[in-house]
């Protein structure tokens, strides 16, 4: 349910106008020197308010650990770290409580928690909650980075069908911070920003696609026949709200491909056996094989836009015309694009450890 | 690892050309009345050698039901099934074991079981071991059709760039196992089979894409966060080798849409509150809406090729050109068609179960 | 790990000495009124302080919600509550950390976590940890009476070698917190305390053994072949520090019955299938029966004294003559009577909602 | 339900009269060379009819191998084998299903199921399903020895009230099965099966308690807070059906004891820091240290008896006088001795791989 992975694990609770979001991390091996700075950093690469494309929701979305870190350092028994809501304005919500809004958990979250669900800004269902997949993400990246070298970079490819050139890695590190819509294409990072720009203005929203990669990962991530990293990816990442498809490598381009086209071939480079290409995404039979793990993540249009839509009561059935008011972004492509990373992160720390590859203690005992 | 599901919980086991292929069925409700020749006909759509279009490997795939049901009923104990190996032909492998065949687990398997694994026709990483789906999701099929009228019909959307028209429930009902490739447009079906016969001559395979449509399901399966419906579909999907690329409702082409466009709205129908469209596939915040469930796969095509390839002798890291020979399908859509429903039937049971949909026990004490 | 359940799911978090302790509850049905007053005052029960016989440290153990609670219900939302830690004095920890203290968990903590541990009052591994539990059982004891009219009554049935005859639950439920040993039999109670406070002036501690009984529990609980009721309630209490062994009914003194005495046979009295006797302690196969559950846990004496103990330095191995100072309870078995309780309630409740016993929404839909 | 352990997992499946008794290992290391010799020796340790103290029912329990081992090692896909069921005569339970034999699960599984669970023998529930937990170990005692030199040795410390002497390792491991009762007191032994014949001659049955022991066990098994190799241990030894007891060290008499006599001081011998005493049972906080693993379990006495017991009809409540036939042990201690055994070492194996000190792969790439 609320809880994530096996061997380095994840716990989430609080809701958008709640007291907090927060997360409980358990399995992070002992002896990781934790920077605090770095975890900040990253939520303000998500947190509302950042730029002119985002929600005017204003929220600092301030650090708070509660429990594992001792002296600095991972001590092997669980994180908790929160952030506290300050910025809530419920009224839109208390007062169209019984409109579920077209596109959103609203309807199904009524049916399935039997009206008792807190429905205030989309309660658990917020996309607030990837707050705490961020902070927790932010650790692994720690982990992963110091233990094994993996690095993990996400950027907007596509935003309202303006999509990017496939790119090279240089550039991505290079750019994908220097616009507010984190397209690491300039030219086309200014036609994203207007597009969502007229969007906003329309009262409506527009939808896009990131692409992840991750790299200097070992060969053998990944535990078939059922924990495939492929599997383990997909099954995080469709935890973000919003996302509805994921490819690996040249994901939908396969179903048009020959077996000829879509082989990697092998050769040997340096001493190192690779591919030629990298078709499959660095992962084959579910288990990683060194080369870069590409994933392409596409998102909806974030669902609460002004223009008029049609719902009903959901007490009484009656039709209903509603205008999502409230503050949202115009497009969620931007913020989620440092919540990507960190799902993939989690997940390839979570292999990592359950493949033996990190230890449970990354230090000596003196 | 390989156990799927924590309320309908099925683990698998056996290689390509050991002794069989076998599953346990765990969590299965007590007093569902077990068709067998239903299940066996789910392995006939599935089994090697059927049609012109597939692997010329002939398995009977002969159900063995080894526990768990007693005078014709689920008992509450787990159930064993198994399908014995006979046709098996190793080789090719035992000759080529340390030239890992492009496309293929045979590298990462290597490197993760230390030359260990049984490489034989792939060994667990072989699509044969989705006979073991098949047999556990005919089960789920019969306990999700005996509950709540829940039906899951695939077909083959696309197969080497033809693609089908969007098509409608009557038509897939009706058309999809009257040919070959299972596609319910009888026009493209024959360009699908005649593109397959050219590909095969070439020594060549074909990708494609397989749509599946759940319906009847009921408003509330998932379980948000992290175990949501989409992503645990998609997991699931993802232990069928080949599959590269999983989409729900309008999936990628949310990349392009507004949210004016994107959002389903609602409206009363004969008393049932329904959406107007279903671009989201069914689900919403992680949860089944009762609208249809929307699935779509991209598989890769079929790796094994005798066109030459580069590889490289895994021991020695000295380059080979290799043929691949055995015996393959040319294109491995058609026999995942079965497969599919089968892991959707099985991911759709567990959550059936798990949300308190169905009965611990389907009939009454006397 | 830190995560115990899987249907009523609990994750605990915090330090003796660190900012708080704290627990997040998971699966909890949506629509269950919350009584906070009763949570507190299962705290007050547990908490350091509440008399003479036990730690002089001073906690108010003061409740506070983070997540999950909205309108006095729960929502069907992860449920977040914290204690602050106030009373905290580590000097004594901060002196010796390089000592282990024979019985504790110092030892195996140092090698396990690398020396990273907090080892301030133990950390992770205090007793203090079970404040959580207590908060988690007290919402699983107010899920469970008000779903199935279930009731966990525990009670002091030992302490340093005084027992007390086999009670009856009228006196258990009108005795058990009129003193502060929590024993049933008010004279044994007044030989348990004297027998307190003799070890505490000779700087030595009590071990003891505590029964617990739930009623009204239904047939069905329990699930074979593994998570049997007595194998999930086994594993959790084992999870309270000082715990070594569990006996369910008539316990060890089965290895000295013969059949024909062990066996309770089974009558029908007012309809209703019973036992003439309980030796089996409620529990079948695995599987609750209907009958009272009967469970026995040994504590052992609190491990913290202050008479002169050997024990060595971790770093050079030097060997080192230790009285433990800090503050502690000289018998910890009153204070871990509400802790039985509480861990008690929470596989009940995990098994009651597996198994189909409690809904997943407790109230209707308006 | 039937499948334990997370990193070395097993899943039974089978009943007492049906086809066979089976078990899917997932997880176990690739590269351990199978010594099948070896398990069927435990299985013919455990198997029926192999003594006069036994049941008369004759089964050879031949292991049948079907998945996971290849040129004699384990690959990393799941290992399943099978023993058959032959000997087995039913016409007791079918003549008799209706009335629920006393201290058997009979009557919860009835009620569990709803009257579909298999019923012959006990089905699923019989003592027979052990025999699978012996197939996997032997499996786990191989991997244990062979990668940390790991021993298990249970034996029978007591049966109707006879009991033995704290015994040292070089009897036990000298004289367990030099008798038939598996007692490593050759005096004692003979009062025990003089007791079970003198009971078997009444037509009833005796209980008794068998002790445990694990050397060269590391420091450092064992997952606070909820996953403590005491919870493991018990949780997975409360499935071998009987057993109603579960000890530590000490175990009960720490109810008895002050701190200063409980404690187990530190000292250093040869340059190892070890202990005094092992009045903890080699586990501290939840985690070993180093110290041999004391388990002591109490089983019930067989609830079959011949002697006339009260049960009731469950279809219509009627009382009913009954007379368990069929074929029975005596006394199911003996035979429960390598059960024990195997159940602890599937344990061990689990925690041992979980912790990092057996590694996924046992030997090298070439």
């Amino acid at each position: 349910m609320n809880t994530l992975g096996t061997s380095f694990k994840i716990t989430t609770f609080g809701e958008s106008h709640g007291n907090c979001i927060g997360v409980v991390i358990d399995g992070c091996p002992a002896g990781l020197r934790i920077n605090v700075d770095h975890i900040q950093k990253e939520l303000d690469r998500r947190r509302p308010g950042q730029s002119s494309v985002t929600t005017s929701r204003s929220e600092t979305d301030t650090l708070e650990i509660l429990s594992g870190i001792f002296h600095g350092y991972t001590t092997g028994s669980p994180i908790c770290m929160i952030i506290p809501n300050k910025s809530t304005d419920s009224s839109f919500y208390e007062e169209n409580w019984m409109y579920p809004r077209p596109g959103h958990a609203d309807f199904t979250a009524y049916y399935k928690y039997g009206g008792f669900n807190d429905n205030r800004g989309g309660g658990m269902f917020s996309g607030r909650i990837t707050a705490s997949f961020v902070i927790a993400g932010a650790i692994a990246k720690q982990l992963l980075s110091e233990s094994l070298n993996i690095k993990i970079l996400a950027y907007t490819s596509s935003i309202g069908g303006i999509s990017i050139s496939p790119t090279n890695l240089t550039e991505i590190i290079g750019e994908v911070d220097q616009n507010i819509v984190r397209c690491p294409d300039p030219v086309k990072a200014k036609e994203m920003i207007n597009a969502i720009e007229k969007a906003k203005q329309e009262g409506d929203s527009l939808g896009g696609a990131i692409d992840c990669v991750a790299i200097n990962t070992p060969i053998g991530l990944g535990e078939p026949l059922f924990d495939t990293l492929e599997g383990d990816l997909a099954k995080a990442i469709f935890s973000i709200p919003a996302v509805k498809a994921i490819e690996f490598g040249a994901g939908t381009k396969f179903s048009q491909m020959k077996g000829s086209e879509a082989n990697d071939q092998y050769l040997v480079a340096n001493g190192i056996i690779k591919t030629s290409s990298n078709n499959s995404g660095g992962i084959l039979g579910g288990i990683s094989n060194g080369m870069p793990i590409i994933i392409k993540t596409t998102l909806k249009p974030t669902p609460s836009i002004r223009k008029h839509q049609n719902t009903i009561n959901i007490v009484n059935k009656n039709e209903k015309d509603l205008s999502t008011q409230g503050r949202h972004d115009p497009c969620i492509v931007p913020r989620a694009v440092p919540v990507i990373e960190a799902v993939v992160a989690i997940v390839l720390a979570d292999h990592a450890i359950k493949a033996g590859f990190i230890k449970h203690v990354l230090e000596k005992l003196e």
